[in-house]
């Protein structure tokens, strides 16, 4: 028995916006709006706002543990809405507006949760879920005006209204750090979308990790955009990881096109940028057609989808930035690797590699780790305090008898240590018992220069149980033909990888998170 | 009620050595030696060595909980040893070379330390420990060889010719983050010794804090030279951040004059050095006389004591390095604050900002919060979750009703939110009912060239109850008369905080951590 002890301090987080309240109160949050303006408000102001909402919350009901819906874009009051909610202990469950109002009410409604905040361009919407949603009991609008008066239930009222006359009783963090923060549905490209519960210790944690230099360096000296929306796994974690530093977090609104986003890069002095690599390719046509410098930015964090090496390159030249590539999940809160900062050796095949926190193990098909971790190709496992244990609503823990959350992602490590993403493990197709794994077959043929979207699928066939089948959408009034799409797989992948059959497409048919929908390619090209 | 959670994942120090060992095996661990050998280890062999140690310490006993003390310089070995020890859960008691037999062995007695871990140079030492220590069971010695055989008791084995035969069972980590994980007694310049109790969850959280972009920063393209010892207040938390980072960590052994660093720095490409400013200005002084640039070097990091302005921006030139002073104590894991890197605003006066997880709050004599934390002096207490709670074997906590420690320390807060460490409490004097703060004082007389070290104390007065003396060792053989001294001080300081006296010394007496030793003063000059 030995005496002596450190303090007890939860992780919780409230005492980001704490913190960023007492020592840098002046640093800002702000908010580009649809027509122009840029709103903003220092940390200890939003401090108060958000506190003086949660007020609200509680007296609407709201204690811990109760959910609050969140559809809104990146803004100021959602992020006032976050801190209001999480602070008392209750859980701000995301809503993707790019879903539809039933999916979204579905979710809702496994959710239970009692208010959905929702942003005033998305009040359609809004009211389809509660329509389906009985257990919603209130709608409250932020970053615009309720507009016409609504007869139905439930009620509806503009948050800002309410601010002012909020009392100033609430208190922040008494609740344990393993309490749930947030809920997020993942989008459901490969089955039932399933709820990842956050929780303030994992976020906490995750927010420590991220800060680190070698991982997204963030100081109070940056001004971080946030392209990665609220809505969906946390945004990368930024509206943590800002306060946190007391940087300044930038946020797009509802616009993330290039023009919009240079406008706000120049008008904010934005280091660095954090989005998919699609949006970064807007803000670079958006430059090469209108011209413009944007020398603040210094780096860009990507995600969320591969990136071909040319698009990289382009992207690099063009904004005189540094990309640090990442791979994350929503189970994993959601960072899970990232390059680092100005790494001479990086490249836009590899994903990064773990900080302190994150371990990741190659298994076989079975779960059986590989005797050699580095060099082949295996199923990705992941362990973590971020890292999901058990889904919403499920009794079976989502982890393996040893702990470990099995991705779903094939994965190579280098000899360096990078994280190298080969596919997904439910994307492979199996043709006269191999495995063909159709990420190498878009690789490559999406390097075309006239390739846009290229994804490949298994087709039924009768002798070999699958054949894989080409799919590509063509960038603008480009032309080619089969023969010169199959032409650089020789060679690079076994012949008998080599599709049967191209099918172009208008378009390609996308989910809600933008990646390509391979559950609808199936359904409809997937038969014999 | 709520389903769903983030994986149990204990914040446990063993991580660090596993995540090296996976994900860095080849990033070293570097000693010098003082016969100019440097010795060298990646590490995935340190941390296969550490396990080795775990299951000699198993064998010989030690279990969860229990005490190992060590007597070591700053080397591989000693980091083997921290590892094996804490890995296990047992607790790792850092003794001070720089005290004495009787003062050690009462430290021992009163952790209960069954083993103690010496370096060879130090047997002596170990010995005297150990006779008045009966607890301690058996010796062994790192970096040397034991020498002429003992005949007493305790038993005395070296523990590299152990490491060979021992088995490969030992497991890390399977305890709550919690658990103890180091115990250091504070240097008692300022009453007796007490021990501050290291957990792992608090040091686990120390580190996330330090890696921070804003904070120290270390990547694992870094070479950290650990000056600061091993011994004292966990070397600021060096021997976990490089393993977590996989940075390379450069371990001075016993010799930290200038030629030795300055030959270490070269023959390694060390890139940060962490140390007391004496350590950097004999490095400069050495530099200065026998020539050589060191381009490597790139940020030093110090604190421990205030540092003149002229000394940084000396150390500064001559180095080509950014300074950034920090602020931090045995009670806190031991980082306090520290000035970002590469900070354009960055001043000898200031100790830097807190980093998340680290509260500041100044309150009067009594322990009310300022009205005002910004601007006006106040005694500092912290709060955080490397923060003690509770020293050693004290039933009573060390912190407040609200749960603040009381540093002891006066300072101020800037209007940027930076720390400025104006004086001990306990050393201020009380002349006439008002207070007077030797550290102003002696900042303005030790600024002159001639002086090396200038101390103020009170004398106690019939009159004023005390009046201050001024105590001072001046520079090599430089004179200056008491006139001289004190002129500086007027307009600087009120008129009545002008010491009475000037005592010339020809040696300071220091304290083991080097800090002027104020009690001895106090005892020798203090009287009326």
């Amino acid at each position: 028995m030995i005496h002596g002890s450190m303090q007890d301090y939860p992780l919780t987080l409230d005492k980001f916006l704490d913190h960023a309240a007492r020592w840098h109160p002046d640093a800002e949050v702000v908010t580009a709006r649809e027509d122009g303006r840029i709103d903003r408000v220092g940390y200890a102001m939003l401090r108060t706002r958000s506190l003086a909402i949660s007020s609200l919350l509680t007296d609407f009901g709201i204690a811990q543990g109760d959910r609050v819906a969140t559809l809104a874009w990146n803004s100021q009051a959602h992020v006032e809405v976050w801190y209001a909610v999480m602070g008392i202990g209750a859980v701000c469950h995301t809503l993707n507006p790019r879903l539809t109002g039933p999916q979204l009410a579905a979710t809702a409604v496994q959710s239970d949760a009692k208010i959905l905040v929702a942003s005033a361009d998305l009040l359609p919407l809004a009211r389809l879920i509660a329509d389906r949603a009985p257990g919603i009991e209130r709608i409250l609008v932020i970053d615009g005006a309720v507009g016409e008066a609504a007869a139905a239930a439930p009620p509806i009222a503009e948050l800002e209204s309410l601010i002012a006359g909020a009392s100033d009783d609430a208190v922040w963090g008494d609740f344990p750090e393993t309490a749930p923060s947030g809920l997020c549905f993942t989008s459901g490209t490969t089955g039932a979308p399933k709820g990842v519960t956050y929780t303030h210790r994992g976020s906490f944690l995750h927010t420590l990790r991220t800060l680190q230099a070698d991982v997204m360096a963030f100081t109070a000296r940056d001004a971080v955009l946030a392209v990665v929306p609220m809505f969906h796994a946390n945004a990368w974690g930024l509206p943590f990881a800002l306060p946190a530093v007391g940087g300044k977090l930038v946020l797009p609104g509802r616009q993330s096109d290039g023009a919009s986003l240079a406008r706000l890069i120049a008008a904010e002095d934005v280091t660095i940028g954090v989005g998919v690599p699609t949006v970064w390719l807007g803000l670079v046509e958006h430059l090469e057609a209108a011209g413009g410098e944007l020398p603040s930015l210094k780096r860009i964090i990507v995600g969320g989808a591969p990136m071909a090496p040319a698009l990289m390159e382009r992207i690099e030249r063009r904004l005189g930035v540094t990309i640090q590539t990442s791979w994350g999940m929503t189970e994993l809160s959601p960072s899970g690797t990232v390059a680092p900062p100005n790494d001479p050796h990086r490249s836009a095949a590899v994903s990064g590699r773990p900080a302190i926190g994150v371990d990741l193990l190659l298994t076989d098909a079975d779960g059986a780790a590989l005797a050699q971790q580095r060099g082949g190709e295996g199923h990705l496992r992941v362990r973590g305090a971020a890292v999901v244990e058990r889904y919403f609503g499920e009794d079976r823990p989502a982890t393996d008898a040893d702990g470990w959350f099995p991705t779903g992602d094939l994965a190579r490590i280098d000899a360096k240590g990078n994280l190298i993403i080969t596919g997904r493990a439910k994307d492979l197709i199996k043709s006269g018992g191999e495995w063909i794994n159709p990420a190498e077959i878009e690789a490559v043929v999406g390097a075309l220069p006239e390739v846009s979207l290229a994804a490949v699928i298994g087709r039924e066939d009768a002798k070999w149980g699958e054949r894989p089948v080409l799919l590509v959408e063509l960038c603008g009034d480009q032309s080619i033909d089969d023969a010169a799409l199959l032409a650089p797989l020789a060679g690079r992948v076994a012949p008998w990888w080599i599709p049967d059959a191209v099918i172009r497409l208008s378009a390609m048919p996308l989910a809600p998170t933008g990646k390509i929908d391979k559950i609808r390619l199936r359904n409809e090209y997937g038969a014999g």
